[in-house]
């Protein structure tokens, strides 16, 4: 287990939402401390001010960084001494709450770490691709998926040509824990998940449609160029479907088959790939990410496990455990900000970027989520093929 | 292992088709041998009259029952006394040669045993539903993987309400064999199986999927109201379709997904169900077929295997040997056999047929499928959603 | 799948034991009828006559065949012409019974396909080998498991040094149906396995560690040269044992660990073989018999399927049906059947006998499983280590 | 994800031993953090001096805590303010070095957490045992297995009844990575571990053995009375055996079966226990560590998985995320920091510990350890069955 960027002191972030009630939050907490390089330093932990400022202290900041609004923290901090100010802004409220604070962030000069989808309209991320350029701000969409060591090595490995031609891709993201009107029952999960207002034109593709396009899209390195989909909504009293199919079609000729499910009953987080290709097939299954399922032509199965000699550069480069010690979502969530981190340390240092440090999504990638997420609804309002292109501006 | 029938003696057939080289007549005559319920007493195993009567001779067969043409055979078998007399015509020729033969003998007053898809045209499907009908022939379409024991206890659960609401039904039939352009080679089932003059209108679909979705309505008893296809050819030079994907919408609300490819590189015979119900799940994976695998909405999993206590009776009825004694495909064929040799017992005693023995797919299942696959090209030409419902004439 | 032997007439058997209660009678006989080299012509199914008369009837048999006793069978039998008379005779009855109808069908001039273990004593299995062996008769014990194809793919990977020196084996065989005293509640099963006097000196290794201890034996073609046994009976009330450890030494300086239980709840019939070599592993479960799992050094999995190219010549011989397509317990077991069909076919005609046709368990694996059973007694009994060689008289 | 114990500040620790080099430190140090409870604040990284500093100082701690040994810190530590001064010391050096920094940190008055085997020498062990109980410190052991939620909920189910009688303990820990005399190549972690002078008398039984045990008895709340042991050096030129099994005896009747390879080809980290009750078993594997596969008598299997409903108020206790989340082996290990961190801040506010908060091994667990080794390595020199029966002093 290398110490990675020992010896540089730990970068200062500050967190937009995130409160005792959120699920997300606490996790991007772990996976910014697991490898000691970030440190929480300042955050407006809710909407209300009262409360915003009584986690902070809670969580152990002192009460002048415990702000009671994302606006306060970023007057707060830009009057402060650049060796004591955040560096990075983290978002992790409410999907339509996301596009202010990270735009103004990114205006104020602070680099953004922003969870996924990027903002509920298309108008939106672009624009935020536009500051962050403008600003020279870094942006990490939190695809954290994308940063398990077994997904690397499954794009490494498509990267080189072992499965030939790609020809099919499968990708399916389940979830059975809105099988019933949980939404009705004050979670708040499931509140804000299932309000077109709050969450944006889509629950089931928005909330994890998106890590399935944006995986599919990272390993392959391929996007659908025409879509067509279909969505429902299973239960009754719901005001977003809980699930939806979608069929890709690509420019090389390979088709996709995306689903995505909350009512699937009983799924956990079943996030699977499979890719077909003319040569060979992969396979990985998030609920066990250490194994990457590698099919012969033959039939012949290979597994390889993390850890194990014989993986590609990329993979080894976001383990941290030898073969057998299983790492999982915390880890894989962490190498994100163990990247943002240090491309910013090199930034400051003015030396290149490490090899694979880049590794992380950007805005182009949230942008183009949030197109898939449009294009996606637009499809299954009219019924019919419509063109998938995402240009970037 | 119960000796099922003992005492009667053995059913008499006459195949046709299914020679060496076929890889389905082999199988279909060990499915008929496994229980001593049938006897092969006649054959035309090819289109070629000298090697029709030779592979017959090699087989057994003495040399007035090995016939040269399946006319031949009805007419020679036609002319012996009724207690020598062939009581079943099995027709194992590629798709485009079912018909005719099927015919004739249920005209000649014949049983059949055809193989899937019934027929490579629905209105010919439809005739042989009325020429059974008029003759009062019983017609066994060998849908063989509805004879799983485990298959039989997933229909019995959704039956009984287990997972309450069907919501979502997700089907896949994946196969790698005809990944390179095999049928330019000579290889003599992919011959056939591209060639749309003998296999019909689909190869993907009409070869796997009509598994699929005969499966999906066995198990679920219900069938899909509307649906799009997209059908696609992966291999240059192929004319017929090696890869497709059908959306399916149910009167019920639910929604259906059935994927089949010939292009699944490395997948062997990869048939796997899902089903999602309001208040569980279940999975069958044929390549795993002694498990089914029941998921409870907090997670938590279930797996039942053929041969423990707690099945139900429609399972049990198609299980020869107790827990951990894997039974397989040749058994769950064989259970189609079985059960249309113990119906035709139960007529010829005039009792009544025991429980669950006429479970076997039949005339009407056979041209259910030969509709969906028509319905399904038609939908993937129009490139639109496509009503689905079949009336049966 | 080819159909094996087609062409010469089917061989005749005569069955000792196995009536309707028996569960091992009926597998005996499917496996004979798989492959349609083999017809039942005679059967003494009972110690009660009358019992085993009307049995005999029930199955098909002509009543003059339905014997009431084995005596009665080999005199019957004598008496016929060559050409009508039973060729071998197939011993299904509790262990203690296996010796005197072996014993003299072999004198008689008969084959014999007899149940494991061989005999309930050392002695008795030895002079059935020189009885054999002075009338020139074939004897197959039916240690089934090692007729499995990927067993069979074990062996020879094993056989050409896939995995370098093997250092450790690891055998399990675990089932769980004896929990409870069920010998107590007349299950027919239980009462003769329980009791010594019928079963031996054994219950739980004679059972089943018998297998355990032929597989493993035939997988990596080496014998314990000395082992240590720990015996229990865990269930009050008990006569025999029903779990018991082994542990082996052998010359090559490698170790054995064979562990077998009757009372290992909720296993049906779990029989597992690892085998560690100092260049890779190899892994078997029966339960999935269709897979051999490979591990390389770097812990890189290959799972080889049957069916898939890439396999054995030995394997291969055994299959019958393409990968993806499960053959189980009753296909394993007929290839014993299989094998000594063909192996007395080209007895009788004089041919050299076919590539793998003799790979079926003798009359010497019959004897050295006796011995490892009395000897394992042994060693538990002193609670030490005790010589394991076994030398064949 | 509950953010524990946020409020108090976090402990301070000094590291013994765990430089760059090293596995397990920086495993304890990420452990440590992970939770936010620990902060690293002293460190004596080497038994050179030199280096010991220079590795502190690159792990970003100030110059004059990077310390030249771990006397200097204890010292050092010492004379610091109460508030400044680190509260517990972690030891994480190879075997033989456990004994004397630990005995030295319990004297000055630091809580102790220790890497496993405790000690090389039983009296060794006990000596620290009764060196703790007079200054009223905290002994923590890493056997970090048993932080694992799913094994926490074996406990539980076990303790409350649901297995019913346990019958048989099958445990295994089987690793490849010694297939080679790798320890000659100047490995670091193989050549100590291969020394007696360091390891202490066993190797395979030592380093893994020794978790194996530990986890039965926790899993089972059983200790063996009487074992038999085989060990066995398989590669040639090692100093120590890389293999061993041990047969167990319990005084309630049940049986055990430990088994630990180093040489287990190709597997990487295979810690697997199954239990065997009247009523039931269990099997838990650490590879797949968020599952608990429960067999019924019937066969019929339950998996459990971490994070769904229906789990013990302990297992629940031990968990950070949501089902489908994965977390893995460092989460586990973070557990016994967390459980550790808890119960000194509730001695140093004098609260009641929480509910499972004293949830980790402790010294006398460590010496239980130690008596297994050495027992075993007695049984293994005579051969023969010995007293295992641990009275602590």
């Amino acid at each position: 287990m290398t110490a990675p960027g020992v010896g540089a002191p730990p970068l200062r972030y500050g967190m937009v939402g995130g409160g005792p009630d959120a699920f997300i939050g606490a996790v991007h907490r772990a996976a910014a401390r697991l490898d000691g390089l970030w440190t929480l330093a300042a955050g407006a932990f809710s909407s209300n001010p009262d409360r915003a400022r009584a986690h902070g202290v809670a969580m152990g900041l002192p009460s002048d960084r415990a702000y009671g609004s994302w606006r306060d923290m970023l007057d707060g901090e830009a009057a402060l001494d650049p060796s004591e100010r955040i560096q990075a802004v983290v978002v992790v409220t409410p999907n339509h709450l996301h596009f202010e604070p990270a735009r103004a962030a990114l205006r104020a000069g602070f680099h953004v770490v922003c969870d996924k989808p990027f903002t509920t309209r298309l108008d939106h991320a672009e624009e935020l691709c536009r500051v962050a350029a403008a600003n020279d701000r870094l942006v990490c969409i939190t695809h954290n998926y994308s940063g398990y060591p077994m997904v690397k090595e499954a794009r490494e490995r498509i990267a080189r040509g072992d499965l030939g031609t790609v020809r099919k891709v499968v990708v399916e993201y389940s979830q059975g824990w809105l099988r019933t009107l949980l939404e009705a029952e004050g979670q708040k999960q499931a509140s804000w998940r299932g309000d077109p207002a709050q969450a944006g034109p889509s629950s089931a593709l928005g909330d994890i449609g998106s890590h399935a396009h944006h995986l599919a899209g990272y390993i392959t390195g391929q996007h659908p160029t025409s879509l067509l989909a279909d969505l429902v909504t299973h239960v009754e009293g719901r005001a977003m479907e809980d699930d939806g199919t979608v069929l890709l079609r690509y420019d090389s000729g390979a088709r996709g088959l995306l689903t995505a499910s909350q009512i699937a009953t009983g799924e956990r987080n079943h996030l699977r790939l499979r890719v077909y290709g003319s040569e060979g097939a992969l396979d990985w299954l998030q609920e066990r990410p250490d194994r990457l399922r590698l099919v012969a032509p033959s039939g012949t199965e290979t597994i390889v496990y993390d850890g194990v000699d014989g993986l590609s550069d990329r993979a080894r480069a976001h383990l941290r455990l030898p073969g057998g010690h299983p790492e999982g979502f915390i880890e894989a969530f962490a190498n994100l900000y163990r990247n943002v981190a240090r491309t910013l340390q090199a930034r400051a240092s003015e030396r290149a970027v490490g090899p694979f440090d880049d590794d992380f999504p950007t805005a182009l990638d949230g942008a183009r989520g949030v197109h898939f997420i449009e294009t996606a609804v637009h499809s299954h309002r009219s019924g019919a093929w419509v063109d998938a292109v995402y240009a970037a501006p």
